[in-house]
């Protein structure tokens, strides 16, 4: 690696730290006339954006890409809009920054306040999506922290056309302009040394698929906000009502297949598997055709309802297919279903279908994911379904943030301590 | 190493893992209950833990251990009795699980709730004092967490003993024995084995010195709650009560200078330095003969006043003294204090005085750190003093717990979502 490089990043995640510093006091309406600028910029701003996207597009057709990666590649005039509104929607947010979390005054006359403040510069690494530039940029920079952009090489120059209008917004707006900062190189090595800059950058959000997710995580001390997959449960309990069950699993299963809280694998009761079971496969199969991937009793329930079925290995029981593919068992008993999830799920959303309280109750209470849903489908667990505004991502860590990431989630806390000459005895 | 060492530290672990399932589920009456027979076994149990001890300390003398870690080391039965009170008072605490942090109702009907749960299973890394497996222990069980706890070699007979005690009053209780287990052995491969297990252990809280904290944090891909040290200022405003400085830095200075958020650096704002720094300097001398290292500034001062001051080095500026040194600076205003603070300290705590609510508002906003402090000692940032009722350590990351983490802070959450059949459109 050359040593440009290394000093070229390192040097970029400094200013950035000398920018969250300053970011951090800066009033909302400075941040939010930003965010105004900004919206104003991005439609007026078509002609170099596009032409710079025209750059991506003509790469990605030479270098073979798929028709889908290549719409997720394309801007137009219209997409231009719907990024204006998005970057119009945080701006009208309330801001996170400020909040009193708790107070207290002490017998000792300490009078304590925890407020909510930025964490201080994020670094954010992603793929092919140029709009994430945009979602990114602006929801750091609504929670006051500094951003560190490190987009993928296949939107590098519309990445660069974006930043350029991000840095012309903060700069007409009182914002330090290194409060937002795109890494201008699609070099690998520039990665590598992001993830070691351990005592400039506070936090790292990986945005794309599982390997992505999984190199940050295994690459870098930098406390990382993420999920490595989703593999979604629905369980239909005895006490389910199955024509909310049907429902449910084709729109968690079908809806959108390709993201993280779409089920991947649906669990049945015994006791209602052979009157369900058949019933479901059907729509699942009219909806999409989906392909059931089931155990010996799921099986033999679809065979002799003459329905297609294909038996599951035991990869299937913990994959995240993102595709029109369900992995299909039957449990004796709720307890059975609260442990294969346990087990077998990435902690992120199950539901259970169930009229039986009790039973939800108890779902609710031994669920260990970051959304547990009752009678209502998976696909709901996200930053605007929760009403948090909007989101960054959804987390299945433990610490700091589970679930979806929004505004309050980007943000850390200090004490601040009010005496009178107090002293510890 | 072994592989048996490594299976052993796994299946720990992977018992630690299931029993957190079913302590997640555990009535607050029985973990209080384990609480309550723990208090009374452990004066009960004072012939087996003393005689444990003893070995200890043998071990301790034969090594030429210091007084200090010697009497660090020792248990008596008095010390016993304080260990019980201790577990009484964290049993007498309210439970942090289950609460509701958020509730809404969504247009659409669904109603989420956002419950405070454990965090899963807590390893911590600890050094050398036996009580340390007792207040870990407790706190990690009051907040419904399996702990894996690797203690110091030095006291592995006495925690070996207190383990088994915390086995009985868990066995007595209805909770799972697995939910606390120590690491029967002082093997130091144990350790890196335990380090690489981030699939069964969700959060890593080293207590130590700061060689150890870095070892873990450098060592592993678990989340850890820590701070590496404290190097904690005071700045003295040019509007600073003297008298009320003049206590708050020997308080903060001198009455336990051990520990992370004892004050390091004395900062002192021009326009008083002449007429403060010596008398503040005969106060720290009076106390504990505190040696003073020195900018050229504040060096020409007490040599004017005929008071010792030592040249301080760069590193100076930078260091956790943990003894009766202190490193001191004029600045020349408040916002040099703000920057010098922002640049050189730890995180943990910093404190103004100061009379002008101005100069405190904007120190309390620009600082960041912890907790900041407005006319009071740097020593208050504790868990005990800012009413949490206990603490596991005190925090200087941003994601997740900053300051003094508590039972609260012990937790995660989980969103709880009802619907009455909504799918996603």
């Amino acid at each position: 690696m050359s040593q440009d490089l290394a000093q070229l990043v390192t040097s970029i995640a400094q200013r950035a730290r000398a920018a969250s510093f300053e970011l951090a006091t800066t009033p909302t309406a400075t941040r939010n006339a930003a965010l105004a600028k900004l919206a104003e910029l991005l439609p007026a701003s078509a002609e170099a954006i596009l032409a710079a996207n025209q750059k991506d597009l003509a790469d990605a057709k030479a270098n073979g890409l798929s028709t889908a990666q290549i719409d997720r590649l394309t801007l137009t005039p219209a997409r231009l809009e719907q990024l204006a509104e998005g970057v119009r929607q945080v701006q009208a947010l309330p801001d996170p920054l400020g909040e009193e979390l708790e107070q207290t005054t002490r017998p000792n006359g300490l009078n304590l306040r925890k407020v909510r403040v930025p964490i201080g510069v994020i670094g954010i690494i992603y793929e092919a999506r140029p709009n994430v530039t945009i979602d990114c940029a602006i929801l750091t920079l609504k929670s006051g922290n500094a951003a560190v952009l490190r987009g993928g090489k296949e939107s590098f120059h519309t990445n660069m056309a974006l930043a350029a209008i991000i840095q012309q917004a903060l700069a007409a707006s009182g914002v330090p302009a290194d409060a937002v900062q795109l890494i201008p190189t699609t070099d690998r090595a520039a990665l590598n040394v992001l993830l070691k800059l351990d005592t400039l950058i506070h936090a790292l959000i990986p945005r794309g698929g599982e390997s992505l997710i999984r190199f940050v995580a295994e690459n870098s001390r930098i406390p990382v906000i993420k999920h490595y997959n989703g593999v979604c449960f629905v369980y239909v309990d005895r006490a389910g009502d199955i024509a909310m069950a049907e429902r449910i699993i084709v729109n968690a299963k079908c809806q959108r297949p390709g993201v993280c809280n779409a089920a991947e694998q649906l669990l049945l009761h015994a006791a209602i598997a052979d009157e369900a079971l058949p019933r479901l496969a059907r729509a699942l199969i009219a909806a999409k055709n989906v392909q059931l991937r089931c155990d010996a009793a799921s099986q033999a329930i679809l065979a002799k309802a003459g329905l297609p079925a294909t038996a599951a290995s035991e990869a299937d029981y913990k994959t995240e297919f993102l595709d029109y593919i369900l992995a299909v068992r039957v449990v004796g008993s709720l307890e059975e279903a609260i442990t294969t999830i346990n087990r077998d799920s990435s902690g992120h959303s199950e539901a259970i279908i169930t009229a039986d309280e009790t039973a939800a109750r108890r779902f609710f209470a031994a669920i260990d994911s970051s959304a547990v849903f009752w009678n209502a489908s998976t696909r709901f667990n996200d930053g605007f379904e929760f009403g948090l505004g909007a989101e960054i991502g959804i987390s299945t860590d433990r610490l700091h943030a589970r679930g979806p990431v929004g505004l309050k989630e980007l943000c850390s806390y200090k004490w601040l301590v009010t005496g009178n000459g107090q002293v510890r005895s």
